[in-house]
């Protein structure tokens, strides 16, 4: 049986690293804590050093020494669907380049979980944090603007940002698709929503109804579910439309997932997409470009809007960028097989 | 033009919290490190009065003095794939549960960066190691041993795990579906692999050919890919099958997304699957039930696995328990729509 537990973790030192690397403690320390500040070849003779030693740099103590704990907060809803796992994927090559770590925490689409998770992650002096969405509580609002930190909002406008935000409207997003949607013929354009009271969700229903009173179409159709994330929930909102009276010509789903399993399910109804119902969806998954028939939606750079704010937050941290910053980014409406392509 | 920099962070301290709470700061310090050891109505008001103070509790301090840090450390190939984000869900719930933050790093199915990460991430003190997959570098291995923190590996078998283990064996589970398509009637069975050298791709590989030896077929056909994680790759897949000489009668994926993209690029040539060609992934997604026609899998407690090794984990770092734990995941094999379903 072997024991472990907490132990000599210290036993190499940087004099020792120093001595095999042939240079002054001094540089390895700078070696380590500021790589971009040593010349490319000491720097790796330091790190040849700390491999072959062992040396573990300990973080925590230089973070006591530079106020800076070198790791960066993220806040996401769920880790579970791929639409922000893209986003946490740029935010982690940036951090990886940068030499930072990502502390991940979910909310679960919770103000309470969030308020829990921000106040949990502050006592950790992250040196800054990255939101997929907005802050939604005052409390946390607050809190992080006392711990002075920066923070980078994403995935939604806000006209209170907390920092820095990397942002587009959920809301525009959705009324666009749903004009589209209507330029193609569709007349009884229905939405997916959900029950809970999730901020962007909200956000995109409010932009479809307001896309059916800009092309002149009343009498919204809304069906809601409880899971936002799964497959079987978009075979749910299927059962649920096809019972809608009158019938629905055009479906616009809240996300892709939701989308794609609700096309799936009309399929094995034997229900044709686009012909008796043309459907969307909304985030341009991988996924959807693939589905037979391929799947409108509104493609968001996910990947890029997590690149892009962590790039805007390590600029902060490393004291290369002074002001908060407000970046938009674009999304796109891509037309493809689900729905029909003659313009009426 | 707001100034944000790090500042007075700390303003509120744990003798304020007593005060609104109206207990001692010796209870609020237990109620905030030990929630467990305080009576729940205390607990509730200790929290009730962070709340009401904005207090931040400083972890890094309490790090110090605990020699905990509250943090474990996941590391995993990546975090695009939402086979991956399962378990991480689960690991996030155990951690949540039980008062400890994720650390997380990717290694991009790379030995080069499973070193760098591990390295980096020690540096930070966490209180243990979840490694999605197993360790493949000595240097590391020896790095975590020496370091004494707990370390649970996951998603594959190891002769040699660095401490903890939670396993199934990719290399039968491979062998198993491979026996299962030759029950069904296939004889000539290909099996689309990666050309990099993951260590899972090869054992399941080795597990396909085992199967075929074991069902006296002979002559195996394998292709390879370079990205195992894109629906993109998978249409490839159904590419390179299609024009195999002879034309093989079924198709065994690496995995379920290759095995869903190669579906449904092989729909959009026309190919009937299960008739022309039979299909089967391996990881048993949400989205691989929902595909007209579903997707034979190889079934894996995703979720289960993350939270199992969560709960091995913080029982070592709670001492809850003083041993490793070797324990045996299932998998299982899900025969759908398309593999055929005569048993000649």
């Amino acid at each position: 049986m072997r024991q472990r537990r907490r132990g000599s973790v210290q036993r190499v030192t940087m004099s020792d690293v120093a001595r095999v690397a042939e240079v002054s403690p001094m540089t390895v320390s700078r070696a380590l804590n500021q790589p971009d500040a040593v010349r490319p070849e000491l720097r790796e003779r330091v790190q040849e050093a700390v491999r072959k030693t062992g040396y573990i740099h300990d973080r925590i103590a230089s973070a006591l020494a530079s106020h800076r704990s070198g790791m960066i907060a993220v806040i996401l809803p769920t880790i579970a669907s791929s639409m922000f796992s893209d986003s946490v994927r740029g935010i982690s090559e940036v951090a990886r380049a940068r030499g930072a770590q990502i502390v991940l925490a979910e909310t679960n689409y919770s103000v309470m979980e969030e308020e829990a998770a921000v106040a949990a992650l502050l006592g950790r002096r992250p040196d800054g944090f990255i939101v997929i969405g907005t802050i939604q509580s005052e409390r946390t609002r607050s809190q992080l603007v006392r711990a002075a930190v920066p923070v980078v909002e994403t995935w939604d406008t806000t006209e209170e940002p907390v920092d820095s935000l990397i942002a587009f409207s959920n809301r525009d997003a959705a009324q666009a698709m749903t004009e589209a949607l209507a330029d193609l013929g569709y007349q009884r354009i229905a939405f997916a929503g959900v029950a809970n009271g999730d901020r962007r969700a909200r956000l995109r229903e409010e932009g479809y109804r307001a896309g059916l009173t800009a092309r002149a179409l009343h009498a919204p159709q809304v069906v809601y579910v409880e899971d936002l994330t799964s497959m079987r929930s978009g075979a749910l909102v299927a059962d649920m439309v096809t019972a809608l009276a009158p019938q629905p010509d055009a479906l616009f789903c809240l996300n892709d997932v939701l989308a794609a399993g609700a096309l799936l399910a009309l399929q094995r109804k034997g229900l044709r997409v686009p012909d008796a119902l043309g459907v969307a969806g909304f985030g341009g998954f991988d996924f959807a470009e693939h589905l037979v028939p391929s799947l409108t939606t509104v493609d968001v750079p996910r990947y890029a809007i997590g690149h892009e704010a962590a790039c805007v937050l390590m600029d902060r941290i490393e004291g290369l960028a002074d002001a908060h910053k407000i970046s938009r980014t674009e999304f796109q409406i891509c037309l493809r097989e689900s729905t029909r392509d003659i313009i009426l």
